[in-house]
């Protein structure tokens, strides 16, 4: 099933069109999004999500967020779910109509069966390639019009190096940055775990605040982890006890192998950090 | 007025949704485009922007557009289209619903008058600044999944550029590469006039190989001027005797001021090119 509301608190049929041809969502991929999980028939770290969709519409200069709208359309879309407790929550805002300065940007939120690809992969981990993103990690800084760390709609090159992990065997990336850090995935931040402390990269180099990654950092300070955010070098992908991949709807993602190499068994760390994840909401 | 038609052969009213929410288009901006010039009832170019649209949906791992299908559907728009004979017709092609391997992808073309703002922009010039696009010339043959030189439908950098430079007192954007190299602007080629020589750099630095600069260059050198495809530094953009900005709508337009700084007035070889380019077509 998928249940589709707007923002001004309608529902409507997903199945049928509800977009103009020159929406500048479609247009110019001129707007953001944030994919919520619902588990247990509760949002998980919604606030961190709305917080960063208003973080995104300020770097593309969208207009704000209207935050009491956003919760109750995810309201909306939670009460009308019928098939199970644990889905997936798209929220979606564009800049609206091109040529026209007074409409309003479009918003809508959508609920989504979780893929039986990502089920799998939450068990079974995933086999990931590095791809060099091409930018240094002092780019976001100094060029926002880049829009590094925004969530933006303008996802085909996170589309095209997943299409290019799987010609090379694979079903995930890690961009890596010119200097050889470590960057984020296409959907997902990097999390390092070397001894009983976890590791990410600072957003600071243009990745984005991941959420789910926050959430793990979270659970795992609670067992009496350190957590650390700082950079990253590709040597400290294979240099660790596990290699994880960090993202709402999969959450915590073991990586089993890097670059066409098995990488040694992190099953044991990834089932003490996943545990910790999952009683952050107990 | 718009015309709108679907790749199909249907003609339908632009004013009323035709997308679904789940388009891959809208979700990733996962799509191509073209924007083609129609003077005098004719569209200009439209080979080599069919010819880009297939480059494009070849990078971007797209089914390969239906050339056929698109050169009706361009006519079909032309003939319903009753607003005056010059208009921009746009063309859009995404990889259609998303979790639907086996939906058609998204195609349309869709007329559109043409802005005062771009009428003005042909007679007056432009004021433009460069922006840095972090990348290097290498990048694009490096690392093709970064879809560098690709026309798609994730613009959502372009649009923010174009906002910097209104905030920097400009409406236009020449990018620059981390070796200060000239690239592209966000929706433009740049061709800089030396003596009787054109010059642009080359589409290998990862940027759009121009339909209009090209036009240009064949007016040009019926007239017997050189041109040059070759890389340009940002000293290029002021030691010249005409900076200018060519693009399908536009045409060629002159850029009269960089940076905050007025350029020498480039006025009469403006005119002189603009002329060898309608000729083209003449």
């Amino acid at each position: 099933m998928r249940v589709l509301a707007f923002l001004d608190g309608t529902l409507a049929n997903p199945e049928v069109p509800h977009i103009r041809v020159d929406d500048l969502g479609l247009l110019r991929g001129d707007g953001i999004f944030e994919t919520v999980l619902i588990a247990g028939g509760k949002p998980r770290e919604l606030r961190p999500h709305l917080d960063r969709l208003a973080r995104s519409a300020s770097m593309l200069d969208l207009p704000e967020p209207d935050d009491d709208a956003w919760q109750r359309v995810t309201q909306l879309v939670l009460d009308n779910w019928t098939a199970g407790d644990e889905f997936a929550l798209k929220l979606v805002y564009t800049r609206g109509v091109e040529g026209d300065p007074t409409a309003a940007p479009t918003g809508f939120a959508m609920g989504l069966p979780i893929d039986d690809k990502v089920i799998r992969a939450r068990a079974e981990g995933v086999a990931a390639v590095t791809l060099d993103r091409g930018i240094d990690p002092g780019l976001a800084e100094r060029s926002p019009w880049l829009l590094l760390g925004a969530k933006s709609l303008s996802y085909a090159i996170n589309m095209a190096a997943v299409r290019e992990a799987a010609r090379r065997g694979a079903s995930d990336v890690i961009f890596t940055a010119t200097d050889g850090s470590v960057l984020e995935g296409p959907t997902s931040n990097v999390v390092v775990a070397r001894g009983r402390t976890l590791y990410t990269p600072p957003a600071t180099i243009g990745i984005l605040p991941g959420t789910t990654q926050a959430a793990v950092f979270r659970g795992a300070e609670r067992i009496g982890w350190t957590t650390k955010i700082e950079p990253l070098s590709v040597e400290d992908l294979r240099d660790n006890d596990g290699l994880f991949l960090a993202s709402s709807v999969r959450k915590l993602t073991r990586v089993h192998t890097l670059d066409g190499q098995e990488l040694p068994d992190s099953s044991g760390v990834h089932a003490e950090l996943a545990k910790a994840y999952e009683d952050v909401y107990a």
